[in-house]
């Protein structure tokens, strides 16, 4: 019992993860889009894009792996791709956060969840790499659907996001040339700065 | 590379999902809960919670399940519990959205999510009724957790609760207890009404 108290205790937790908010806009661009309704996305483009994984994928694994990489964000914050300053501590803010959330859950859990995260973040299985083409092309899609809204606000420029996606193609080289595809069609519109 | 068009459409299309909201409340009971966070939540329990399934589950497909069950909420609309009128005329709409919505995608891939959706409606293998236990009790944690907040709002009754998780337990009956629990808190602090 006190096992499955603990488990409830984390279900309620990550539910504050539904109060943060990214810089990406929903399709409609009414509002921006939270953590978990980011994750419920890339879920979705797991069970859907393991055809174009250069190698076999664990759909389950890469499947936790993005429901559960945004959840050190509920003490750490959303961190903006293209924001320096953010981006030099997000590793301590985020794995402080780790420490403290995945631990609410029963020891061998917390481990799995935390050994999750952490072979996401590292980002050399396939898995993770699966994975991590979904989180990096999601917002492309919803950048573009968007008339560019995100990357104007934030006078993106093309080199930065072509240096974000060095490593894009890795697990999905056609999936990357599909959101090339449409990184170029935003360039001539003018929503993405090209430099 | 058609293939892949229908796959992306696809995939911006169920985003409307993140604008479909549901009478539940996330925790902290500022808003409404829509079905992609609900859907997340869920997808989190079926990776934390099959110990408790009385048979052995296959969690890739459960999670596929309650990923994709709401989908079809798109063109149908949330149908609220205990709103008997919309119930009536429920199966009717859903199915409707299910051939629109799913069929946006390459045959195979749509038939597997309408198999899917079809095997969690039916509710017979462990994996639905695995799934199912899952919505059940994410909206009842969420209830507690809010101090009752959307069973006030709808005047619900125990009878009616119960009624409504007769086969709660079938994917787990430690989880039902617990929620059943908190049910029963809920009824002695008058935010469930006892009749």
């Amino acid at each position: 019992m006190e096992r499955l108290i603990q488990q409830m205790k984390f279900i309620m937790e990550i539910d504050k993860l539904k109060q943060v908010y990214r810089q990406s806009y929903i399709s409609d661009g009414t509002r921006h889009e939270n953590d978990t309704e980011h994750s419920w996305s890339l879920a979705m483009m797991c069970m859907l894009f393991s055809e174009y994984s250069p190698e076999k994928v664990d759909v389950l694994k890469a499947m936790k792996m993005v429901l559960i990489h945004d959840i050190v964000e509920i003490d750490a914050g959303d961190t903006y791709a293209y924001d320096s300053v953010g981006n030099a501590t997000k590793r301590q803010r985020e794995e402080k956060a780790a420490d403290r959330i995945f631990n609410i859950l029963p020891k061998d859990q917390a481990l799995e969840m935390r050994e999750l995260w952490e072979e996401f973040e590292a980002g050399e299985t396939i898995e993770a790499k699966y994975a991590i083409t979904m989180d990096k092309i999601q917002p492309i899609l919803l950048n573009d659907i968007t008339g560019g809204k995100a990357w104007r606000e934030h006078e993106v420029t093309l080199d930065k996001i072509m240096n974000r996606n060095k490593n894009t193609g890795d697990g999905g080289e056609q999936l990357w040339q599909y959101a090339k595809e449409l990184i170029m069609e935003n360039v001539k519109k003018g929503n993405i700065i090209e430099e």
